[in-house]
């Protein structure tokens, strides 16, 4: 097969895949009598469990903005009004303010709620905010709503000073055996609210956030240790190696993920050595290490020294490491055309689609056994939404039409 | 082969089994540098975290003292040393205070601590103080501390406000959408504690926690659900069920580990009908619906209405469920000598035998995949120290002895 039939194939699969995902959440998450999104929705598309979860009310906002604004065939009334009203739970309930007397700011958003919107759980953490933030930008971009992006601005103002200035109002009890730690998935998130924020946006706004940004990457590339032959999930804030297993962890889904960020990063400040690193480090190195040469798929924790992880979970297959290596690599090969980036996109592209879609029911399974067996066969629950499924197809999707649309020049050309 | 010698055939492996645990743990886990215990050890006996649990260094000093003082074997002198030496390192650093507002008392214990003693991480439950106050209370029993003794019923009266009266000393901030649940663990806990800090007083003590006790009983009875043929690991506090997953969720082992607790405390109160309850419903009733039909095991986690649950672990099969029912069914069988109760003890004694000790390194693996394929091979980590294992072998090999005995004597007078 040629090349550009194969990235046809590609192309049909996962447009075909991303047509099924968005219909299958928009026919079962939507709430209609209290509004956002349900998230625990079985393999039948039956809701299990009625809480919400702002993590991922937040990605389901974003998803289907992102989608209304970007691809034609869902640019759809239904699609909008979903946003719109997952939107509009969000800003009624999620920053639900917290009895604690720690210092919690009117910023800090709850991690669960109920389904008419009672805080049931807040976590210490900036996640629920970031995802809020997100939803809130792209919606304004739709919308074209300066308050709700304004409000966005302030908010991650709040976020900014959490991380960088004082974590305390975030109600962690500061603990003398507690060291401070730089975990990936801070700056990684960071680095992904500035290029949310910037894109597209006025040289006002992309200048305020210039330094964030090359802050957010210095904070990621800390995570290389062992003479760039390892990256490891959390290290100190002087950016060494922290003893014992939390030092040791990997998680290679998401230093691919966190390699796709640095590329689109590189990209747009037209930065070779990062762009480099990105793909030599940040992408070979997780698949060197994290792909299961017994039974196919990415382990979702190791050691680096080989020891057992802790997790119960180290050796199950979940889905977004593999959506994130999808878009890593397909990124990887846009960007350089080398065909060896081609190669592990499909190497990872054929074990995604061959375990996780449903083709009884529609959508994916989020987990499955190291021998690729389902083990929980719920398709939205607690961790899982309507978010790195569609965002990877989405982006696949683009970046095919784009290779494909070049080739046909190309071959116009000869 | 005859009931005897079947009988003596178990006691037989499992002497040797606990001989090996033992050796294992004093082998490998004691700090002699910073006082305490090692809890993160490796297949091989390795330390490969230097991170100390509380929780775990409270049970490793309350089972050595009970083998001490109960089985001549383990009355040696580095037996009751590393007792003695775990307990100083809890009396120095678990109560460490912590810095959060939150109205803290003085009797709250971190969940982990470094290898020298400084304060990690705090959890807002009771458990860590639970098993510092076990630890303390057999510790005096074999040292004959009556301050040690006092202390711990000291921590007792804090522990009964926390669960009883006014919890908000935990820390936990009141959230609107948190319903107060009755978490079959906190009865349970209590349950032990009464028997533990009873056994063998005085009157006084007995009659101090008699009351407790009951409302133990009857805390724990509330988690029988649906007519009684079901038992859910989460209940409302006037004993109804609960939406959701949270109110769906059963855990097997947990309801085996409540029977045995339940029948300790009926044969002590002369009570047949709870003894009948503590059978057939919490031991019968978890073995029909948790027991795995097609690779033998229990199941971690269950949803009583079949959905899939939401913990990636749930299908596991894990170490201290099958040490709970090994314990039950003997226990179950020892005080009404039924064939079918040792029929299942048997059951359960194939599985756990020829799946969980390691016969290279010693010691018991803790983590098995549904299949019953080793997951995790570490022999120690967060929550597997020397408890449960060594615990269920004491036990079972006490209770063979006193039926051996008996069929003796029954031999004896034919």
């Amino acid at each position: 097969m040629t090349s550009v039939a194969k990235l046809e194939e590609y192309r049909e699969r996962i447009r075909t895949e991303l047509d099924g995902v968005v219909d299958f959440w928009l026919r079962h998450s939507n709430d209609t009598s209290h509004g956002g999104f349900f998230n625990c929705i079985g393999r039948d598309g039956s809701i299990y469990d009625e809480l919400k979860y702002v993590w991922l009310q937040g990605r389901q906002v974003w998803m289907y903005c992102r989608l209304y604004r970007t691809m034609d065939r869902f640019h759809r009334p239904e699609v909008l009004e979903a946003a719109k009203a997952g939107a509009a739970f969000l800003k009624k309930y999620a920053r639900s303010s917290s009895s604690s007397s720690s210092g919690s700011s009117q910023w800090k958003c709850a991690f669960c709620l109920t389904r008419d919107g009672k805080a049931v759980k807040i976590q210490r953490t900036i996640f629920s905010e970031c995802f809020y933030i997100m939803a809130m930008d792209e919606l304004s971009r739709v919308t074209g709503d300066k308050d709700m992006q304004a409000e966005s601005e302030l908010m991650m103002e709040q976020l900014i000073h959490w991380v960088r200035v004082d974590s305390s109002g975030l109600g962690r009890p500061q603990l003398p055996g507690d060291i401070p730690t730089n975990s990936l998935a801070v700056p990684m998130m960071m680095l992904c609210l500035v290029q949310q924020l910037t894109e597209g946006r006025n040289q006002e706004v992309v200048q305020k956030y210039r330094e964030l940004g090359a802050w957010c990457v210095q904070q990621i590339l800390q995570h290389v240790q062992r003479g760039g032959t390892a990256i490891l999930e959390n290290v100190s804030l002087d950016g060494s190696e922290l003893l014992g297993c939390l030092g040791r962890l990997q998680n290679p889904g998401h230093v691919l993920e966190a390699g796709w960020f640095l590329l689109q990063y590189a990209a747009k400040q037209g930065d070779e050595a990062l762009q480099c690193t990105a793909i030599n480090t940040f992408m070979e190195l997780p698949y060197q290490s994290g792909w299961d040469k017994e039974h196919g798929g990415l382990f979702y924790f190791m050691d680096v020294d080989g020891h057992c992880p802790t997790q119960l979970e180290w050796s199950m297959k979940l889905w977004w490491p593999h959506c994130e290596a999808l878009v890593a690599f397909l990124m990887a090969y846009s960007q350089t055309k080398k065909p060896e980036l081609l190669q592990r996109f499909s190497e990872v592209y054929e074990y995604t689609f061959s375990h996780f879609p449903d083709g009884e029911n529609g959508e994916w399974f989020g987990y499955l056994t190291q021998e690729g067996k389902v083990a929980l066969d719920l398709k939205g629950g607690p961790f899982k939404g309507f978010f790195h499924v569609p965002r990877c197809l989405h982006m696949c999707e683009l970046m095919l039409d784009n290779l494909l649309a070049n080739k046909d020049q190309m071959s116009n050309k000869q």
